[in-house]
């Protein structure tokens, strides 16, 4: 078995099972137009337990397996998900300064990986992600992420920007990392609660989540290149507010 | 014809033709015990010029391509190498503070590629790599650097000690980022000529070049993973001193 079928379950009746056995869904594909008895079942488990899914034309199904997949695929994922309503308090309960990462649209399953290494590093309690238009979290991301996908809650949720709404008005400061911005990361002020927003390399972050933020910050580029890789440009605004928080202590 | 093709030519004249064309060979490879005429001419051309080579076994070079190799390999690199003794004056005479990168096995083509994306967005002048034990520098390099490789001086050597100690006699810093130090970054002082020194997440920095250093320097670690990615290590690293250089000039 090869790390991608481990990943992969597909067939009517074993896609129940792993839901009632508790299973994290990553996200179920549905044929278009798929309509019997033995699919409804499935159908009212992933919409009771709001399980991410899309519907797709049947050529997809077969490209990616060959065996009598009845229609539906699902991807497990390797990984249990939080939700930042519960976490953030759990965060502040433990005495903590809630320290968050947000990622926009950052689909690049190896960028992603690297990304959580980092934040595992840098000490960041929860990385925040939309439920669409995420890196799927599977056996590579894992890997890439040296485990760190075991080591850190990652909070999914169906609205990011209602989630962000959630982070500020709960006293968290919203920063994106933006080269939009006028002030570079060394003027951040962050010794209080706070989420850091990163967004993908081709697309940035939304104008949305920009007008939520509270400060936009830039990191100041010295070259012909326009950009840092994101999994460098997060290291590089983490560690700047780790030496902050250190500053602070002495 | 692919990018592997592209990098690589093979058979004794065209290899010939290209070293006299001035063509920048990475690596030659040289059938074990060959000897023949036609070979000594290219044989003392290499020696003459300094042309990294190594001899390998008929089997590896039958594995590299199927063609009439005529028992000789080279891989032509994309860039054209410097020395440090001619670029580190240069970059005095330019009224710079040279801030250099040296590269101590790494020998993952990707991580390369983006050390040196990040070194050029960080402004940093020059990149030293010894001629073994670094990684390939083909199109894969150039890619993942997002073409920072052609913006940036590297530099090779056949004794990076030696070329160390060239760097300290020239007032050069030499500061080691490494997990044996005791020091954190953020107690770094850059504010004259510096060389940093990056090791292999597999290997580190190596003794010799430890006890080379003027300081040695770790980035805090705050989570269970006990490392950061090279690359994004790297980053860290570059943008604390751009910090401390900010601040002098504010």
């Amino acid at each position: 078995m090869n790390k991608k079928e481990k990943d992969l379950i597909f067939g009517i009746h074993p896609i129940i099972e792993a839901i009632r056995a508790g299973k994290t869904i990553d996200k179920v594909f549905i044929q278009k137009g798929l309509h019997n008895d033995l699919f409804s079942e499935l159908w009212e488990l992933v919409r009771r337990q709001r399980i991410n899914y899309k519907h797709v034309p049947l050529e997809k199904l077969n490209r990616i397996t060959k065996k009598n997949h009845q229609g539906v695929l699902a991807f497990i994922s390797p990984i249990h998900f939080h939700n930042i309503e519960n976490i953030l308090p759990a965060i502040y309960e433990e005495g903590k300064t809630p320290l968050i990462l947000i990622l926009d649209r950052i689909t690049d399953v190896r960028n992603f990986g690297a990304i959580t290494r980092t934040a595992e590093c840098a000490g960041v309690n929860a990385i925040l992600i939309p439920e669409k238009n995420s890196a799927a979290i599977n056996s590579d991301a894992i890997k890439t992420s040296s485990g760190a996908l075991h080591n850190i809650a990652i909070c999914r949720t169906w609205n990011l920007n209602l989630s962000i709404e959630f982070l500020k008005n709960s006293g968290v400061k919203i920063i994106s990392c933006t080269e939009k911005a006028s002030n570079n990361i060394y003027e951040l002020d962050c010794n209080r609660p706070t989420a850091i927003v990163m967004g993908s390399e081709e697309n940035g972050i939304s104008n949305e989540i920009l007008e939520l933020s509270d400060q936009k910050v830039k990191i100041p580029m010295k070259g012909k290149i326009k950009s840092l890789n994101v999994s460098v440009a997060t290291g590089v605004i983490l560690y700047e507010i780790i030496r902050q928080q250190i500053n602070e202590v002495v």
